[in-house]
């Protein structure tokens, strides 16, 4: 899939998070990955992309988001549903080849350490804007886009295009457990262009 | 539709966010409400249920929620998507009937003077945590559930149902302009109960 992936502009990128999908959060600090899904992330501001992140303490990943200062939003598609689950539960505090385990395929974007899964619709690189109180309190991050890449299949010039080809790309929403909804059709209200 | 509101324990509130859907924000002062599609809304924590809310400080809506300190989330449904452009396109600030002159039909829950709009999925009463470093830097809005409601048709047992017979109740979810998906297909992953 990783062919697929093109430059969104900065200023279309908070459109990649406006679905509300489910998402991975990926991050590394000296050669040590991990990546959790999180149903908890939202965009925060248009230009420069921000966006919120909920990440609890108990996350192998958190201590890599805080001591490297960056994380990144992965957006997983029906294709990869299982891997969600496979990534979700289990924690790499436990099971140090967590990742190695799982179905997932990994692959990195140039200049960036974190892994990111191979199958999603979107990835959003974020630096951390440090807010302590917020994090320690609330378990929110808060980050500042530094990149995003986007599936030309699914995501051009700003908007998502779904359609009855490219289905197992959908994005995926969460209810509990491993029951999800997979995004469905566009509905358009006609006179509001942007 | 309002006949089909039920209370929503308040251990799964939660799980009404998790889609990631769009809302509206709903506040009131003094009798005087308002009503705000948000793409950008977002659960914080489970028990008690909270969530977070972008509402920059140009919308009629803020000093409402400043003001009364709570605010509701409501999730509008594909029969609704055109009321939520009308409800987006223009400011309470410019057009005092505003309400009125869109199609919503508006309702209120028992205690609370926010105007709800009928035809959403569910509705969640916030009472505002203050943190006004976050409000006045990131337009950002902590709030902890005090009453959670959801149409019976679509949530039950804290669990999403969608099926053919409730295509028209499923969420919107927000691209740009008046560009929408709604919800798709269920997605199961065996093996994961919750």
């Amino acid at each position: 899939m990783d062919k697929f992936l093109q430059e969104v502009a900065p200023e279309k990128a908070y459109r990649l998070l406006n679905l509300g999908a489910t998402c991975f959060v990926s991050a590394a600090f000296n050669g040590d990955g991990d990546v959790m899904p999180a149903a908890w992330n939202c965009a925060l501001d248009l230009a420069p992309c921000k966006c919120t992140v909920v990440v609890a303490r108990d996350h192998y990943t958190r201590p890599l988001m805080e001591k490297s200062g960056y994380f990144a939003i992965s957006l997983p598609t029906v294709s990869i549903a299982k891997v969600v689950m496979q990534l979700g539960s289990v924690s790499k505090n436990d099971v140090k080849d967590k990742l190695e385990q799982s179905d997932a395929k990994f692959f990195k974007l140039d200049g960036f350490d974190m892994p990111l899964v191979s199958g999603c619709a979107a990835h959003l690189i974020f630096k951390i804007i440090p807010e302590p109180e917020m994090e320690q309190k609330y378990d929110l991050f808060l980050g500042e886009c530094v990149k995003a890449v986007a599936d030309s299949r699914v995501f051009r010039n700003g908007h998502y295009y779904y359609d009855a080809s490219n289905q197992d790309l959908r994005t995926l929403h969460y209810v509990a457990g491993g029951h999800f909804y997979a995004l469905g059709e566009e509905v358009l209200v006609p006179g509001y262009d942007d």
